[in-house]
Order: C-alpha cells, then sequence, then structure tokens
C-alpha cells in the first residue's frame, strides 16, 4: 500500500507553518504510512530540492532545539513538489498521471485543499474532471482536507458543500477546524462522558451560565484584506466558538464515532434559539479596537467587528434558559481561550463568606484550552484559624504537570493523521457548518436592522467594549477573566 | 469580666503537650478573654513558679523557633498552679474558695478534665458538692470539658453521662474529640454544604463507597496498660471513625450551630444498621500486630484488636446499599488519615482505557485530613498524543499550598476557644456518645460470638491482616491506600 499526500497551496504560510511540521512530526513518530509521497502543489517554480530546503527552514524554526537531522533526511526524501495552477486542467491531469501510473502509483491520496477561498471551486471540478476523487475501483480511498474558511454565510457554504458534493461524497470529505485538533478541546468529551461526577451536574438544574471566550492578543496583522471582509463572526464563531459551545452542550453520544459525535453536535445546533431582529442588541455585542481603520488593508470606514460577544440559549431539556455567553475579538489583554462552566449557588448559605467574595464566585469549572492547558475546579473552602468563614479557592490540574509539555502535539499532526486514516470525527459535517451558518446569518441580519447594537470602539489591550459587560450584568453576572477575578490571597 | 480555666490533671502529658500549648497560641493572637487566670490542679506538689518553668519547656517544644519570650511572660502571668486530690472534697473547696473570692473572684469558669476516667466520678461529685458548676446566681458560666475515653462501652457511657447530668445541664458539658477540631475535619462540613457542586453527587446514585482510614505507623508505646484494656474499637472508632463517618453522611443542617449540627449527626448514626453476630465475620475485621503481646504492659495472652476493619450501611433514603469502609489500627505503612468518597462508574464506557488501569479506578474525591491536609478529585482525562485513549489523573488542592503551613492551628487551639465562647457545635452531646457506642457494643458483641471474625495477626509496617482486604475483595474493591494506588506514570 502507497500513499500520496497532495498540498495545494504548498507555498503557503498554512503549509509551512502547520503541515509540513505536522507531517514531519508523524513521521518522527512512524505514524506517517510506510510508503507515503507528499507532493507540494503551487504555482511557484521551485525544484524538489527547493521546496525541501524551504521546508526544511519550516521545520527547523518550528521544532527549534528538538530538530533532528537524521529524521529529516528520511522525511526530505518523500517530499516532492509540482509546480501547477489550480484554475489549469491539464496541470491536474499532469498531477494526476503522476500520482496514478507506474510503480509510484498511489494507493490513498489526500488532497489538502491550503488554498485561498476562491480557488475552491475550480480546484474541486479539476480534481473532478481529472478523475482524481474516483473511487469506483475500489483499490483505494480519495480525501479532501478543506480549509477554512468553509463559506461566508449559509448560502455560499451550501454552494460550497454542492461543489464539494458534486465531485466526492460526503465521507471523502474532511472539513478542518484545527480547534477540534487541540488535546484540550477533544478533552471536553472525555471529560464529560469519560467521568461519572461531571454529567450529572451539567445541565440547567446545577449550571448557572456558561462562559466561552477565545482572545487574541494581535490585531489584524497581515490578514487585513481577508479579515475587513470577514470580521470575528466569521473568522472565529462560526467554526471555533460554535465548535467549542456543541462539545459542552452536547449529549452523549452512542459512540465515540463521526457519525454519532456529528449527529449529537447538529442537534445542540439545531436547538439554538434564533434571535429576533429586535432583540440583537439584547443579546450581542460588536466591537471594532480604537485604530484599525487606520491598519494597511483596512478601508478607513470599516465597520467590520473585531470583537463580538453573544448570549445564546439552546432550547432543549438539558439548556433551557441557561445562557451561553460567548466573546473573541483582537487586542485584548491575553492570548487565551476558555470555558468556563459557572455552577449555581448552594440553594441556602448557612456559611459566612469572607468580606468582598460575593457570592457568585462559588463553583466553577474552568477549562482552559489555551495557554496551560488544564482543568480548574474552583470551591469554598474553610479559611484556618478563622471560625467558619469560607473563601474560594482551586482544585487544579495542569496537562503539563502530569504529561509534560513536549507531550501535547499541534493539532494539525492529529487531525492529519485522523484524514489519512479516515476518522472524520473531529471534522464537520455539512450540515453542522450550515447550522453554525445559520446562527451567524441571523445575528448578522440583526446586526443589519433596526435594533442592531452600535459598533462600539474599544481600547486595545482591554476586555472589549462596555457593552460587552452590560451584556451580562443585566442579568447580575460578569466575565470571569483572570484579570478581573483574581485567584484569592491567602488571609494576612 | 473575668475568665478562669481550671485543668485537673495539669502535671499530664495532655496539658503539657497540647493545653497549654493551646492556650499559649491563643493567649499570643489575642483570642483569650482580656482577665483570665488558668489554673493547674493535680496532686504533684509545684509552686506556681515551678509549674510555669515545666510549661515553658513543653511550649518552647511544641512551638520551636517560633517560640515568643515577650508573649510567654504575659502568659505565665496567667498562669497558676494548685496542688491538690481529684477525691478530696476539701481541696475542692479550698480551689473553690479561691475561684469565688475577693478582686479574683471569676464570671466564667471552665473545668477541664483531662484526668484518668477513673477518676471522671470523683472529680464530677466535687465539682458538684462544692457548688463549682452552679451558674444559678446567672452572673456567669460554669462548663466542663470532658476528655476522653467516655465510657468504654454504651453501660458505662450512660453512667459518666448520669453522673455529669446530675451535677451540670447538658449545655454546660463539652465532651472533646480532638479530630472535630481539625480544620480539615471541620472542612468537610464546608465542602459538602458551602458548595452547590458536591452535594448532588453524594448519594447512592452516584457514590459507590466510602473508605475512611486513620493509620498509626506507632506501636502501643506507653499507653500499653490502657490499650491492652480497650483495643482499636474502643480507642479509634467509637470516637475519631464514627465522627468522621457522621459528618460525611449526615444531612444538610439548617444552620451551623450545635443543636442543628448535632441532630443531623445523631440522624446518621441513629441509621447505621445493627450488625447481626451471625454476620459479624462478614462486616469486621480484627488484627493484632505481631510482636504487641511482647510489649511492656501487655498481657501475653491478649486477644486486643490493635487494627480493625468495618463494614457499615447507614439505611436512609441517601445511603441505603451504599457500604461504609472504616479502618483504623497501629503499625501501618503510614501516619495518615483520609476519607474518599469513591463515584461510581460512568454508565457507559465509550472511551478505551490505558492498559492496566481498571475501571473503579476512575471518580474518587480524597479528603486528606492528615498528613498534607486537602482535596484530590481523581478523573479520567486524554493522554495526549494517544488518539482517544483515556488515564485517571488528579485534580489537587492542598492547604498548606494556599494557606501556608502555619495558618493551620492545632485541634486543640480551636475547641479550647470554642469551649471558653459556649459554641459547643464541635462537641459530642450525650446522645451522639450513646448511639456510637451502641455500634461499638453491637460489634464487639458479635466479636464475642461464635461467628466472630478470627483474631488475625499482620505483619508490622503492613496494611493490616489479609481479612481486610477480603472484606471489601467480597464485592470487587479493595483499599485506596497510597501504595497499593499510586498515581499514575505519564506514558513512556
Amino acid at each position: 500500500m502507497s500513499t500520496a499526500i497532495v498540498i495545494f497551496g504548498a507555498s503557503g504560510d498554512l503549509a509551512a507553518r502547520k503541515l509540513i511540521p505536522a507531517l514531519y512530526a508523524n513521521f518522527r513518530k512512524q505514524r506517517l504510512p510506510e510508503q507515503t509521497r507528499i507532493i507540494g502543489f503551487s504555482t511557484s517554480a521551485f525544484s524538489d530540492e527547493q521546496y525541501r530546503e524551504n521546508m526544511l527552514r519550516a521545520v527547523r524554526t518550528q521544532t527549534g532545539d528538538d530538530f533532528d537531522e537524521g529524521v529529516w533526511a528520511g522525511f526530505a526524501d518523500m517530499l516532492h513538489y509540482r509546480s501547477g495552477n489550480l484554475e489549469s486542467p491539464d496541470d491536474f491531469a499532469a498531477l494526476a498521471a503522476e500520482l496514478g501510473t507506474g510503480d509510484r502509483a498511489a494507493d490513498d491520496i489526500v488532497y489538502y485543499l491550503a488554498i485561498a477561498p476562491h480557488f475552491f471551486t475550480a480546484a474541486l471540478g479539476n480534481l473532478g474532471a481529472a478523475g482524481m476523487l474516483d473511487q469506483s475501483a475500489g483499490t483505494g480511498t480519495r480525501r479532501i482536507i478543506i480549509e477554512k474558511p468553509f463559506g461566508r454565510d449559509l448560502a455560499s457554504a451550501r454552494a460550497l458543500n454542492a461543489a464539494l458534493l458534486g465531485v466526492a461524497s460526503e465521507d471523502q470529505i474532511y472539513r478542518i477546524d484545527h480547534y477540534l485538533g487541540k488535546e484540550t478541546v477533544q478533552n471536553i468529551l472525555m471529560l464529560r462522558f469519560g467521568n461519572a461526577i461531571f454529567e450529572p451536574l451539567w445541565n440547567r438544574n446545577y449550571i448557572d451560565h456558561v462562559q466561552i471566550t477565545v482572545a487574541e492578543t494581535v490585531g489584524v496583522e497581515h490578514r487585513a484584506r481577508y479579515y475587513d471582509s470577514a470580521g470575528a463572526l466569521r473568522d472565529m464563531f462560526q467554526n471555533h466558538l460554535v465548535q467549542l459551545l456543541t462539545l459542552v452542550a452536547m449529549e452523549a453520544p452512542s459512540k465515540v464515532e463521526a457519525t454519532a459525535l456529528r449527529n449529537e453536535k447538529a442537534k445542540v445546533l439545531e436547538a439554538v434559539q434564533m434571535t429576533a431582529p429586535e432583540h440583537a442588541s439584547l443579546n450581542t455585542v460588536r466591537g471594532q479596537y480604537r485604530g484599525y481603520r487606520a491598519e494597511p488593508g483596512v478601508a478607513p470606514d470599516s465597520s467590520t467587528e473585531t470583537y463580538a460577544a453573544l448570549r445564546l440559549f439552546v432550547d432543549n431539556w438539558r439548556w433551557q434558559g441557561v445562557p451561553f455567553f460567548l466573546r473573541s475579538g483582537k487586542m485584548l489583554p491575553d492570548k487565551t481561550s476558555e470555558i468556563i462552566i459557572q455552577f449555581r449557588r448552594p440553594p441556602t448559605q448557612i456559611f459566612d463568606t469572607q468580606a468582598g467574595v460575593t457570592e457568585l464566585f462559588t463553583n466553577r469549572l474552568r477549562i482552559t484550552i489555551q495557554p496551560d492547558e488544564g482543568l480548574h475546579l474552583r470551591f469554598i473552602t474553610k479559611v484556618p484559624d478563622r471560625g467558619m468563614t469560607t473563601q474560594p479557592v482551586d482544585m487544579d490540574f495542569r496537562y503539563r504537570d502530569t504529561f509534560g509539555g513536549k507531550a501535547i502535539p499541534e493539532a494539525y499532526e492529529r487531525l492529519l493523521l485522523d484524514a489519512l486514516r479516515g476518522d472524520a470525527s473531529l471534522f464537520a459535517r455539512s450540515d453542522e457548518i450550515e447550522l453554525a451558518w445559520r446562527v451567524i446569518d441571523d445575528i448578522r441580519a440583526g446586526w443589519e436592522g433596526e435594533h442592531a447594537p452600535p459598533l462600539e470602539e474599544y481600547e486595545p489591550g482591554s476586555w472589549g467594549p462596555a457593552g460587552a459587560e452590560r451584556l451580562l450584568g443585566r442579568s447580575g453576572r460578569w466575565w470571569l477573566h483572570e484579570s478581573a477575578d483574581p485567584a484569592p490571597a491567602p488571609p494576612q
């Protein structure tokens, strides 16, 4: 059996920073199939040797001290490059011929579309026309991995799904969201369904609300042109935040397998309450950091949001009435991704609380995705030597303490391997994507109506616009970021 | 207002090791009432100065580097000594006169009975006869703190309660179990009823069983004469282990106050299922460490148990069918006191488990009382970079990390202060004591019947006799001591 991995967009940023380093790491761990060829495809005119040199630099940068010359030598042998145009049927035919002929014929082929979205349709058309996705001979598999953004609204996502399903079947398609490849994200499933102690508490009876934060410290950087046409809602919410929401909110799947998992995730998205346009300003906040319009590539009158915060409800037996607060933005104080399950108060308060410690500060499970992957369970304990006075403290688990820093692989490493092995559990299905866009489109519609929330300016380095605090403050809640909620100090 | 604390048995071990150091610590923290006299009473002929010298040595030993000369000078001023005989009415009359006359007349008086049990009745009779417990003048309080052992069976405990209640009312009586003064023991209440996340899990639906261990590494030491007539059941179970059981099993009290707490604790003891004599060997284990009979002061044919393990059931809605395994013994591998709440398995297993990790090893809350007071919640997490393989890990909270070592006071410090302030929450009521003896007597009756478990010899430094493992093994469970259950190693 031989395997070929074709990377379209091989000279791009994603290939250099993520894909080739991830393949190198898998090769090093001897996880790639024995006879594997990796073929980079792009318009640039590189020889195999030149491409290898470029990728060597990239892998060295990513691995640092951990780079291994001997491993690289073996890996470089399987690395090839073919110059070509995504819109040229001839170039695809040539590639197909190379993949399918002689003693180098590949049994299984994975095509990675690490290309700009406006090339998706052309590339898919050419793949189809050249018969490169045809599995009818039954000798091997043909799979497509497709990078985000997957459309820019429900209509374009449907069109893209249609284009994909025109040349391949659903089980050949791997829509990537690298968030799902993160260890801590996958661990949400383990935590919830591998343990007996969380699930009984994981519902509207015991949970007051959920906060999901994906915060970035950077601005738009070199992505301004794309970003200004997308905004935070499309760039972060439709994929990462919505995926985190589904993992937190889903029912237990009957097994850990693509169809079962995706069915449960789709059910959550189906249950997300649509926001009536007249409630847009009650349920959503949008912000733009001061200085954004002056960034190169951004329209000087841009109304693109670089920050958004949402209040969503999931209308089912488990979650009715429990608000899910989602937020993401650029130029925030910390680069952090975390989920906070804020539990309800005890039904009665029989102990004294420390002065200044409000009651909401009691039980909360903080699932930190980055940095410092871990779990932190806040609970009330007795302050020693202070009678029956209580204080909140944390029970902590940190991935790195137990497993060591090196043990946590890059998300792409896992996802590429899953695609090679045909496990689609951590990839999004067409209906999930479309359901997520339905939510996003609904919010965007509200933002275009007469009850739209204002586009609030916020200071770079702040936690977003004032409206974000009001979004929670109206119901007596607040965002639980570390700086607003320091670990309690020991008593003097 | 002035206060007097009278310590009967002032030249004994408890006074030197615990009581005087605890009073010193309270004085240092400026928690003793302003005008306090401490009067040591014993048969030895000491002057005030001699007694202060003795106690200075004792406090120095206990406090180590933390000793403060200046504080001691102030404390020593309030320390006095009166020689006297516990069986002499005249000596009590003299003491009463001193306590009650002139400008040194005490408003509130606490009598601490740190004396051998066979003196209890005489001392109580003399206290009563001299009017030393009379509160009818209404000018101050008269309280008795009485040390364990409180009887040696139900009948003697009842007699002692009768003697106490013949000279004082229940609210004047403070039956001490220093275990209840430990921070982590009190914290069981906080944990359970100050948090919203534990109580929903704290019942037969989610808990498989409970283990309570109080292990000692020492043998009988200098207590052989007493111990050989008592045994582990009387010495440790009737008080410490049963108190821990009640705190783990009790319903939420309506408030944190003596009557409410004691009512709930008594209810647990009332619900403890009595062991039919024919099931004695099914529910109980007794052991004696090899070499015990050769200890000085121990009968050469002694059948006293130095180890016992029990399986108890609490017959109520919350706990029906959940075994509570209690064990305590001497000459065990670790000096440790801990409670383990072993939760049930998840209803279905959808993830792969690590080879060698059995399913019972999933969720467990370990409440460590000593050493290293803390909380440890074991749960399943994903092994990074190993697909969906799981591994148990611990979320940890350690008192010392948060509050520092010094902050945790000695149990007696808190208990003495509570008695001075009239808070009986952490002391046992007469009915609790008698209910606990009922359980112990029942087990002892089984041990004297024809279905008695054998007195098994065990090796010093082992975890007790083989029967202890069988006690759990019959139902597929086992004792969860650290050495049998090491923290899982990171994957290679």
